[in-house]
C-alpha cells in the first residue's frame, strides 16, 4: 500500500489555517493563516497525513497525484448557519419588498416564514429531501464541506420532528458532512399567538426532550427578536436544551438589540448569529464566554439592510465566522464564497479574517474545531482547489467560481473540466 | 431540409421582452415582459424563426429539439460596459481598501488606473488576448452573448491602438459577440499631467481618426469626473469624434456631480454610464436625448459606496441597462447575472425592470436593439436556457448559476450536465 491515496502537489498555496488544536482564532490571529508556499497535502484513509512543502515528497507514494501548480488550496468551508429543508420559494415575497414591503410588514401580514411553514408542513417527506440535496449539491459545488443545518419551519411536533429526521436522511445520502440543530424556537405558530406560553411548554416539555433523546439535533437555537421570543423564552428554552444534553447557540439582535446576545454569552452558547445591533457590553460578554460571533452578510444584502458591523465585533475580540444563513425569505443563495466576498468588500473584514471565518471559525462553532476547519495532520481530508494562484483572488475576482476541485473525506468528488468554471 | 435547425419546446415560460422595434423601453413599457407560458423558440441559418406557443409547433420539423419543460428562456444578456482587456490583479489593492485606503486616494498615489496601465503596455499581446478570452468564457458562462469592451488602459497611441485590435482579435477568435469603444480618455496618463492639453490633443487629432479609421471601435467614450476630464475637455474629445462618424458614450457623474450626463444629453450619447450624482435636470436632459443611463452596481458594492438611485432614473423616464463594468480595479466580475440581483435587492429595481435592463436596454446602449435583447422572429438566435420555472427565480436565488444552456448564433454552445450548474 503506498503512503498516500491521493497527493495533492505543488500547489501555489497552501492555506493551512491550522490553529494548534485552538477551539477558534480570534483578534490578530485571525491574519495569520500559516500559508505553506509550492505544497503539498497528502491524504489516507480519508484523513491528513502530510502537509508542508511540496519538495522533498515522493509523488511516486501517492496511488493518485493531483499537479496543483498555479492553485490554491483551502481547507474544506464550514457553513455553519443555514435553513436549508424547507418547501416553496418566496419569490413573490421578494418582489413585494422591492415594490417596498419590510421583512416585518410581510411577516405581520401572514407572509413571511408563515408562508414557509405552511408549505413545508404540507410537503411530503421525499419532496423536502430531494429540494434539500440539489441545495447541498449546490453548497458542495461552492466549497462547502460541512453544512449546519436548522429546523424551524415545522412549528409543531409532528413538522419539527418531521424535518431533523429530513436532516437526519441527508445526513445519509449526502457526502457533506451535515449537522442538525433544533431550532423549534423560530417564531411562535400562528396557531399559539395568544397562548405562547403553551407553544414554549411544548417546546420545552416536549419536542426538547424527544429530539435529545433520539439525537435528532447537536444543538438547539432560539431566535431572541420582537415578533419572534423574549429573552426571558429563549433562557427557558436554552435551560431545558442544556438539561436535555444539548449545546446551545442564538438567533441575537437582528433587528433589534433584544439581549439576545447576552442570553448566548450566559449560556456559553456555540455561537451568537446576527449581532447587528449588540452593543459593546454584550461584545464583551460573548468574548468571556468563547461564543463565535456569526455574521451573516447575505441576509442584509437580501433585505437591503445595513452590513452587520463586523470590525466593531472583531475588535472587541470576539472570533468570527461567517455563513449563508440559506432560506428563502431573508437569503436564498447557497454561494458561501460570495458571503466570504460581500464580508470584504462590506464589512472591511481582511481576506484573511474572512478565511479564517468560512473555515476554523465556522468549525468552531459547529464545535468541530478538532476535526475539519483546517488543513492539519489528523484533521478530515476536506480540500478545495481553487485555480487562481492566491487566496486573495477567490474573493477579489467575486461573484466567479473559481474552484476545481473538491475532496471530501478524502474522495475527489467534484472536479471541474475544460470550461466548466 | 427541416423548417428549424433548433427548437427549444415546452419551456415554462419564454420571456420574449418583444419591444415592436422601439429603441429601449423606458417607464411602465420596463415592465412589460410579453412572456409566452408553455411556450416555444424556433431557430433557422443562425436567426429566430418562430416564437410562440409550444402547442402546433411540430417537433418532426427540427434537426434538433431541447425539451424546455420546467425552464425558462430568455434572450442573452448584453453586458454593455466593460474594460475586459487589461493585464495584472489588483487584489493587493483591494485589500487596501479593505484597510481603510479610498479608490481616489490609491489613484492619488500611483496606484488605480495607472497601475493597471503600466502592466497592460508592458504585456504581450498574447497575453492580454489569452486573459480577455478566459475572461469571455466566464462572460458566456454566465449568460452574456454580446459584450461591449473598452480600451483605455494604453493611453499612448501605440497601447491604445494594442487594446482595440485585441478586442478585434477577441471577435474573430470568440462566438460572444463584442462591440469595441474607443476610451482613451479614461484618465490623463502620468507623463502628460503637466501638459493635459497635450494629450487631449493626442486623442482628438491621432487616436480618433486613426481608429475610425480602421474602424477599430464603434464608439468613442469619456471619463468626465475628477480627477479624469473636465466637461469641456469631454465636449472637446467628443466633438472630435462625432466629427470621426463615431457614436458617442460618457463615464457621467460616478463621484461628483461633474457634468457629465449633461454632455451625454448634448451629444445624444448612446449612453450615460454611471450617474450615482446626476441631478433632475440632467436625467430630464437624458430622456430627451434617447440616452440609455448604464447602471454598474458591481462597482458600488466593490467600492462600498451608496448604490445609483435607479427608482430616480426609471421615474424620470429614462431607459435604464444595467451592465458588470468587469474591470481590475473597480468590479472584478463577469457575473452579469449577480448584478441584475443587486439591483433587485439594493436598488429596488422590480424584476422586470432588471430582465428589460439586461437585455433590450443594453442592447439599445450598444446600437443593437435592432439585432438582439428581445426574442423576435428575426432576430439573432440568442438564448439563454435556466433550470427554473420563471424569470423571477434567477434573481432571487441569487449567487447561484441557473443557467443549463446557452445558443449563439443557434447553436448550443454550453450545455451542463449532471451536477455542473
Amino acid at each position: 500500500m503506498k503512503r498516500f491515496d491521493l497527493l495533492i502537489h505543488g500547489a501555489e498555496q497552501v492555506v493551512t489555517v491550522a490553529a494548534d488544536g485552538a477551539r477558534a482564532k480570534a483578534g490578530a490571529a485571525m491574519r495569520d493563516l500559516r500559508i505553506i508556499p509550492h505544497g503539498a497535502v497528502g491524504v489516507s484513509r480519508g484523513l491528513i497525513a502530510y502537509v508542508g512543502p511540496a519538495e522533498g515528497v515522493d509523488i511516486g507514494d501517492a496511488e493518485r497525484v493531483v499537479d496543483a501548480s498555479g492553485r490554491t488550496v483551502l481547507p474544506g468551508f464550514v457553513d455553519c448557519h443555514t435553513h436549508l429543508v424547507f418547501a416553496g420559494g418566496r419569490e413573490k415575497e421578494f418582489a413585494r419588498r422591492i415594490a417596498g414591503a419590510t421583512y416585518e410588514e410581510i411577516a405581520a401580514s401572514g407572509g413571511g416564514i408563515a408562508e414557509t411553514v405552511r408549505a413545508t408542513r404540507a410537503a411530503p417527506r421525499p419532496d423536502l429531501v430531494e429540494g434539500a440535496l440539489e441545495r447541498l449539491d449546490s453548497c458542495l459545488g461552492f466549497g462547502t464541506t460541512t453544512i449546519e443545518i436548522k429546523s424551524g419551519y415545522g412549528l409543531d411536533e409532528e413538522n419539527e420532528i418531521k424535518l431533523l429526521e429530513v436532516v437526519a436522511e441527508l445526513r445519509e445520502l449526502h457526502v457533506v458532512d451535515v449537522v442538525p440543530t433544533f431550532l423549534g424556537a423560530h417564531v411562535v405558530p400562528p396557531e399559539y399567538r395568544d397562548r405562547r406560553g403553551d407553544y414554549v411548554a411544548l417546546v420545552t416539555e416536549r419536542m426538547i426532550p424527544e429530539v435529545a433523546r433520539r439525537k435528532l439535533a447537536e444543538s438547539c437555537d432560539v431566535f431572541v427578536e420582537r415578533g419572534a421570543f423574549t429573552m426571558e423564552e429563549g433562557r427557558e428554552i436554552l435551560a431545558a436544551a442544556v438539561r436535555h444534553g444539548l449545546r446551545t447557540r442564538v438567533h441575537a439582535d437582528q433587528f433589534t438589540a433584544g439581549g439576545g446576545a447576552e442570553l448566548a454569552a450566559e449560556f456559553s452558547a456555540l455561537s451568537a448569529d446576527h449581532l447587528d445591533h449588540a452593543g459593546p457590553e454584550s461584545l464583551a460578554r460573548l468574548r468571556e464566554s468563547g461564543t463565535v460571533a456569526v455574521l451573516l452578510p447575505g441576509v442584509s444584502l437580501f433585505l437591503n439592510q445595513p452590513m452587520p458591523d463586523a470590525r466593531r465585533i472583531l475588535d472587541a475580540g470576539v472570533p468570527v465566522a461567517l455563513a449563508t444563513d440559506m432560506n428563502p425569505g431573508s437569503c436564498m443563495s447557497e454561494n458561501i464564497q460570495l458571503m466570504g466576498s460581500l464580508a470584504a468588500m462590506q464589512m472591511r473584514m481582511s481576506l484573511e479574517e474572512v478565511v479564517v471565518a468560512l473555515t476554523l471559525n465556522a468549525a468552531a462553532a459547529l464545535d468541530r474545531s478538532d476535526r475539519v476547519g483546517s488543513i492539519e495532520v489528523g484533521k478530515k481530508a476536506d480540500l478545495l482547489v481553487f485555480d487562481v494562484p492566491s487566496y486573495e483572488h477567490i474573493f477579489y475576482h467575486f461573484g466567479v467560481n473559481h474552484l476545481t476541485m473538491v475532496v471530501k473525506n478524502g474522495f475527489m468528488v467534484l472536479e471541474k473540466g475544460y470550461k466548466e468554471a
